[in-house]
This record gives C-alpha cells, sequence and structure tokens, in this order.
C-alpha cells in the first residue's frame, strides 16, 4: 500500500459545505466560518479490540461508528456537523480493502450531513486499528447547550431509547440470556451504526436554556455531569425510561443497560417546564422520539436520584472509565 | 490510572484566547472565530516504535514534537495556531508520569503561541502510544499560502537550515560515519524539539503571492508538490542550500540528508522576485534566516531540478513513504 495513492484514493472527489476554501492537497484546509455562528469541535479515537473487532463490525460499519460518535458530541451542542478529519494507524494486517470500507462507512454518514473531509493522517503502527476523527460544527451564536443551566423545575427528557447498543453487544459477545423471538438485528445495528441525533440536537438549540448530553457513557453517568455543572439533584422515574420493547427478553436486568449501558449515542438533558409543549410539538413534527423521564429538584447535592416504585436509589456514573484497574 | 482523573489533570487551569467560549468540560468546545479570519485545520498522528522511542526521546520532548508538527502545518499556510486537540492512545505500559509529561511537552510549546488546549480524548491501547493532534489555527481572509501558485521567474526559498533533523535522528541511531568535534546536542534537539517556523509563515502571508510548503518529508518532496500544483519546474543550486557548518563532519554524502531528510519543519516557497528585497528586510528584522535557493522556470513540467557545478538532476519526491513496501 503506498501512502500517496492511498491519499489520492480517499480525497473527496467533490464537496459540499459552500465555506470550504481549500480542502485536502495543502498542507492544512481553510474555511471561511458563517459570521452568525460559534464554531464546535470534538475529537474521539476508537481503538482495535478496545472499542471495536472486526469480527464483530465490518470495516466500513467500523467507519461509520467513528464519525457517528463525533457527530453525536456536536448533536449535544445543538451543533450542525460541517467538516471531519481522519488520522489512522494502519497495522501490518489492514490491507487496501479495509482501509477503504473504513473511509466508505464513514463518507456514508457524513453525506448524510453534507459534511466534508478536510483533512488527514496515514500512519503504521504495530498491532492494531487507531482511527481518530476530529469533527466541526457550527452553532448559532449563543445558542450551544451547555451542561450547567439545569435548573430546579425542568423535566429531564431522553430522545429515543436507552439499552439497545448495550444489547447488541451483548448478543455480538453471546451474553444473553435468551434471544429467541427477539428482532436480533435491530439491537445489532444500534451498536454497530448508532445514528447521532443532530436533528433532536437542532431543536434544543433554538430554546433558551436546554441542558444537553449525549449518552455515550450510560445514562446515569451523563445525568450526572449535567447535576455536577449546574448544582441540581436530577430525579428519574424507572417506569419512565424509554426501551424496546424486547429488551427485557433480552436480559432480566435491562435496567442496567437501560442506565449504565451507553453508546446508545441518543441525547439527555432538561428543559424549562414552559418550554416542554412548544418543544413536543416541534419534535413530533420532524418524527423525534422524546420521553419525559424525570424532573430537576432544587437542592445542591449534584446527584442523580432513581425512582423504582417506592425505592430511591442514588445513581452513581458508573460510565465506561477505560483506565479504571 | 482513571480516566476522569487524568482528563482532569491535563485540564488547563486557564485559557488564553479570548474568542474561546467553551473550553474542555463539555461534549465538544466551542469558540468565535474572527470575521475577518479564514480558519485553517490540520491533524498529524505519531506513532510509538515508528515515529518516535521513548529510549531517543523524553515523553516530553515527544508531546513538544507531536504538537510541533501540526503548528509546523499552520506556518506552511501563512496561519496563526490558536487551538489544539490532544487524542491518546495509552498501552499498558503508558503511566501517569509518562500521559502527564506528554501534555506538559505540548504545553511548552503551545504556552509560546497562547495556544489552548480545547479538547481530545483518552483511550486504551494493547501496545504502542498513539498520539494524534488537531490544531485549529486562523488567517486573514484570502491570505493563506497556498502550493498552487508559483509562476515563472520567481524565486524558491528555504526558512532556516536544511538536514540538522536527519543528522538528529542518524546521532540517535549510531550510523554517522563520525561524531568528533561536532555540536551533537545541536543535531539531536533540530530532531526531537523541531520548532514551527510561525513568524516566518506570518511574514508569507502579507505577500500577495506565496506558495509554501513545510520541510516533513523533505525538500525534494515539499518543492515536487508545490511544482505538480503550480505546473511549473522549479530549479535549485546544491551549494545554496543552508546547512549546519558541522554537517558535512557527519556524514560525507550529507545532500541526502539535505534533499531527502525531512522534520526540519523549516519553510520552504517560492515568491515573486519583485517582493524579494522587501521579504529579506521583514525577516531580518524579525531575526529570521533566509536563504534563496534557485527559481521557478516557465515550462510545465512539474519537474524539480538540481544544479550541481554543471551537473543537473531531476530531483524525485523520494520523501518518506509510509506503507511503501
Amino acid at each position: 500500500m503506498d501512502e500517496f495513492d492511498l491519499i489520492h484514493r480517499i480525497t473527496p472527489k467533490e464537496t459540499h459545505q459552500r465555506s470550504l476554501v481549500m480542502g485536502i492537497g495543502d498542507d492544512a484546509s481553510v474555511y471561511q466560518p458563517h459570521s452568525h455562528c460559534e464554531e464546535v469541535v470534538c475529537v474521539d479515537t476508537m481503538v482495535e479490540h478496545v472499542h471495536f473487532r472486526f469480527d464483530f463490525s465490518t470495516p466500513f460499519e467500523v467507519g461509520f461508528k467513528a464519525l457517528a460518535v463525533n457527530i453525536s458530541d456536536i448533536a449535544a451542542m445543538g451543533g450542525t456537523p460541517k467538516y471531519y478529519l481522519v488520522s489512522i494507524a494502519i497495522p501490518p494486517h489492514g490491507d487496501e480493502t479495509i482501509v477503504t470500507a473504513l473511509y466508505e462507512g464513514m463518507k456514508a454518514l457524513a453525506d448524510t450531513y453534507h459534511m466534508d473531509l478536510i483533512g488527514g493522517d496515514t500512519v503504521a503502527i504495530r498491532s492494531d486499528f487507531v482511527i481518530t476523527v476530529t469533527v466541526i460544527g457550527e452553532v448559532p451564536k449563543g445558542k450551544a447547550c451547555y451542561r450547567h443551566s439545569a435548573q430546579a423545575g425542568d423535566i429531564v427528557f431522553v430522545t429515543g431509547e436507552l439499552g439497545s447498543s448495550a444489547a447488541g453487544l451483548s448478543l455480538l459477545m453471546n451474553e444473553v440470556e435468551s434471544a429467541k423471538a427477539v428482532d436480533s438485528d435491530f439491537f445489532l445495528e444500534r451498536h454497530k451504526m448508532p445514528q447521532p441525533h443532530i436533528a433532536a440536537g437542532y431543536i434544543c438549540s433554538s430554546f433558551p436554556r436546554v441542558t444537553l448530553n449525549d449518552v455515550s457513557d450510560g445514562l446515569a453517568s451523563e445525568l450526572n455531569e449535567i447535576a455536577e455543572a449546574s448544582r441540581v439533584t436530577i430525579e428519574i422515574e424507572a417506569d419512565k425510561l424509554p426501551k424496546h420493547p424486547d429488551l427485557p427478553m433480552l436480559r432480566k436486568d435491562w435496567l442496567e443497560w437501560v442506565l449504565f449501558g451507553g453508546e446508545d449515542f441518543v441525547l439527555t438533558g432538561t428543559i424549562p417546564e414552559a418550554d416542554w409543549e412548544s418543544f413536543e410539538i416541534q419534535c413530533k413534527k420532524e418524527d423525534i422520539q422524546i420521553t419525559r423521564i424525570g424532573q430537576v429538584k432544587g437542592d445542591q447535592a449534584a446527584s442523580v436520584i432513581l425512582k423504582d416504585n417506592d425505592q430511591q436509589t442514588v445513581l452513581m456514573k458508573k460510565g465506561y472509565n477505560h483506565f479504571k484497574k
């Protein structure tokens, strides 16, 4: 495999963003930001045998997900993705077919959002694939959705369903209790090719005070981050948490997946009660599922409480923490 | 090592860029671009045992270089660096001391340019460290220095000296012919902690038609890129190429290093003859060494010619090409 040939092959033949001045092909890319917008930037890395395995996912699916997790971070700010850069470390077992498919998986998702690939690096590595994606998006000035503005009385919501990605991973690992009569493909796809909730995030950014996180590390972890940043207590109700109806068939203790599974890449956050109805209407118009799962309480305990029948449990982060030994 | 603790420790305690709206601590960072500027973005990855070895460089030096190579790409566009994001894959042998020193090395260089660390990811990997740095800079609207505008008659120049980094690497590998009476530390530092030529790039951007590349893959490779993009022939003269006076003591065939060594991270490019004198004066004011090394010729052969006494040689790219097998 030749580096220059590879770069030539993955260089986009056309671009979408009119603000792009110079794409791939010079030392760096150049674009003209929109004057009424702020720039939103994030980066995420996926490592072979840590975040993905080629016996579970195709290279196309891995590429798709590597970009999706980043777009999801832009969604969690209420932003719109515009550009992405891809750095890839390729081990000896990584042939041209794999690498090309990785880029095709990214491109398939990028095209949905008219995003342009504007840079990257291709390097060699001794053992495992490492894919690092940087995404640049924009949000109208002053409209980004942070974590720190939740107030007592706000409604806690989630877009889409929870626990499906964790169920998909368990199916791949043969760890489910029973997969009979279950739409396995649904859960597998949720795990392998998660869809970022850009449209929902965009609606959130039109309201004056929404907190927002994407569910990458699990609902409990995300809500704890909002509770900490806003210095509030968040109460959620177990029987309100949205899940696929088949989920309980896969695991008796399905609530674990819903609360701590992560990688659903739906959005969770808070919105003032006065805005709830309008928020619901706008989401319905766009065919976006939102669910009211709880409420923000006034004390400054910065904690998350799960109400399950008569029981109240303090939910700790318990998200996936890569280096915990 | 705990991921959340680590993130807490490497999160900057203060920021420099006033345009930064939200730094590390949410799903993505947010900043307000300057309205009279274009954004300049690049990403580069360094892999342990491919691009660096901890028996050759300290973690501090590795961090410094990982950022330097990216800042150098911004310099090669005539831009000013503002922000950086760091994604790091940490193998089992990577303890807290190493990781912290990597970030300190980056911070040392970043502080020189008042750059802010605004994002990143820390993940686990089975074998080798992988460090991916994204840098975002800016350039006044329409002032970026591309590769495609060289014209017949333009002067070919280089900032700083060539071949020093390759000499430093050879010293580390014990491959030099003789290191006696040579300032080894000079060459080692050029290899381990290269200084990006931001000030020189900035001056270039003030002229209407400058082509510019940073010398990462070797002078021959960079000039070929300019020749190809501009469809011109570039002629350079061997006896004009700037080098450290000790270089020939390290290797009889030192011209190899000067032409193909790479990683010098100086700038090379072309400028109209009419602007040369003013360019020289401005560089002198800033104590920047520039050397006139050749001239652009009119035919569209898109090649690079080396004139050495009576001989003329066509210089191929021959840059370091990671996957060539």
